[in-house]
């Protein structure tokens, strides 16, 4: 193929002990000039749906012969699976504990298996770090061009998370808060939103179909004209970018990944409003 | 050339989002085969001065067929514009709000455009995310061989910061601490200073020449007779290296940067001192 | 030979400065087409000790072509030697302090000199910073291909570390806390433990021979009658892993490196029980 393998890494490993590190030799030793690339290591301990959501930002600006590993793993060593699927946009790796919900709510699956074949795990399995023994091989092997139907049967009932938040009613739309950044950035539940070619027309166009509960109605709307709720506090107006208000006010605004994020001007949005992650936002239209 | 394109990313991001992972993607879509090299994700947020200094005490280590990518950008969505310039020591890719003055204070610049040509960058660009939209692909295009003169047209005015303090007088400098360093040295505007090969014997050569009230005057000295002023304390003589005073011990030497600097031997400066990014120091020769 | 050169880095450099990317252009300057991989760059500042764990944790799993680089340099500038040495499973860069004293308790050195040849350096060697004027240009020539003879003269007398405390009696083995994880799991120096085929058998066959005190006796034991005494507190069993104790519970099992671990199902050991490195933790079988 002459293509370069692609192997992104998120896990909730942080940086400092060389569990990342170590499975980057791993997977180095069977695809030598593959390229390494790290989403996140800071997935808070065990939050599959942190690591959920990062990977959903993030998947979609890849090539589509990536291979996306994921190792937030709070069932290790249990009787939790341990899977790869590939889509028209890129294969998966890790857990199955829900950790690729929200990528299989937007990409059809085309595979989807077990890692049982003991070909492509290391010699020896220990019970605790299925990051370094199981899934980095599988990556590496499935970005080597391994077809995923050699790593194991297929299955059809992989684990998903619960939908966020999201009600849709004429006018109004009912979300949580998904995610907070480094920035202090509030990221809702509420998308994908686009803008028009009108001016300040948004078009609100819900991703999380797949999931339960999910629902996929559009919602048209003035921008200017909106209202969002959160933390007892009414914001007016979602906006396009941040210049648009002065420094340190606060504005709602689509964000970088289409969603509804509530945020300050070069200040931090949860350090003013004090929101945590499941928190009611609703947007007013 | 069949060299192999090398980019370096500076921003203020951190790596928990997944953002830098998702502008490796978007590089590593233009440029498969390319080198990307951390330089700092961890600037603090909107510090355009921290970065332009750290992107200073690195860019000279890496070959000059480099693209130094950097995104603190606190006025994306602004009117602000965004930039690419070469030198002969590598290209340079962000927005045009002074990040690069430490940079152009040092090396002559050959190109200097804003990057307004559609053809690099994402299809759809964002008005949050410009990292990702518009200066990742550049980036990529530029280290791919794309010449510079194709991104939009010449600009000669580049926004820069003012100078770092730096009062040259007969036998005394007085300067500003400019930056804190991981292990707590700090790092002040006093450089470049150079061992003469004579014993002892320092060269002080101010580099911040070319930002608003720099000076060159060159200043040649005793290292061991010198005295260094900084929160109420005085520092006898400047050192070549930690190994040259007892553990615990506050010492001013000559950092990695070239630049003044005030440490502790296996302890943090800034723990003992209390300094703060802008307090005065002095060096009296 | 076609195999793409292999640098992983440990330093106590933190990510913040530009540090660690500097040291990666030097290396990209001598060998444009290396794999730099990251096993830490948060040790504690100075730490050698515990660099010397992380680096013996990881670089078993590297390619034996590998070249590990450290730099936990306290004594940089002062007449510490730079070293370099090859084993059957890979090579090694750093200061003569003692951070490989654990890699060499377990693996035979082939060749061991002093780095002393100026024309494997940068032009100028500062005093500061030998992590980029020496260690860096070091491995990455040696994994370009020059033979470590000719780096400088061989050396048999390298630093190395007391050896972690490990007494071992007829049903009893005596260790210490070595080393705290992003997770809070409490890894010991009670290893390397591997499970026998015989279910419940655990075979503990310990490493630090080659350092100061060591021991080499074996212990065979049935892991579910044993106990594991750390804090006060009494830990009953040795379990194959998390999933084996409900979430919460504090468990002892063999961890990813052979090691005897303390650890919470989903939770931080060392915030439920106070452990700081050195303390005493004991294995009665």
């Amino acid at each position: 193929m002459g293509q370069i393998p692609l192997v992104t890494l998120t896990t909730d490993f942080g940086t400092a002990d060389g569990y990342v590190g170590t499975m980057r030799g791993v997977i180095l030793n069977i695809v030598p000039n593959a390229q390494l690339i790290d989403i996140s290591h800071q997935i808070s301990p065990q939050d599959v749906r942190q690591a959920a959501y990062v990977l959903y930002a993030a998947y979609a600006f890849f090539s589509p012969h990536t291979v996306h590993l994921v190792v937030v793993d709070p069932g290790v060593g249990s009787v939790r699976r341990s899977i790869a699927l590939c889509t028209p946009v890129g294969c998966f790796v890790g857990p199955d504990n829900g950790v690729f919900s929200y990528v299989m709510a937007r990409e059809p699956i085309e595979e989807l298996v077990e890692l049982t074949n003991p070909r492509y795990q290391l010699p020896v399995v220990g019970h605790t770090f299925h990051g370094r023994d199981v899934f980095a091989p599988a990556a590496a092997h499935l970005a080597a061009g391994v077809p995923i139907t050699a790593f194991g049967p297929p299955i059809d009932d992989p684990i998903t998370l619960p939908s966020p938040r999201l009600e849709i009613t004429p006018g109004n739309a009912v979300g949580e808060v998904l995610h907070i950044d480094h920035f202090g950035n509030v990221i809702t539940s509420i998308g994908l939103l686009a803008w028009c070619e009108e001016k300040d027309i948004l078009l609100l166009d819900p991703v999380f179909k797949g999931i339960e509960n999910g629902k996929r109605e559009r919602l048209r709307f003035e921008a200017r004209g909106a209202t969002v709720a959160a933390a007892g506090r009414e914001i007016a107006g979602v906006h396009r970018t941040f210049a648009q208000v002065e420094c340190g006010q606060v504005l709602a605004l689509v964000g970088s990944s289409g969603h509804l994020e509530i945020a300050v001007r070069e200040g931090s949005a949860i350090q003013r409003l004090g929101l945590q992650l499941g928190d009611v936002v609703s947007l007013s239209v």
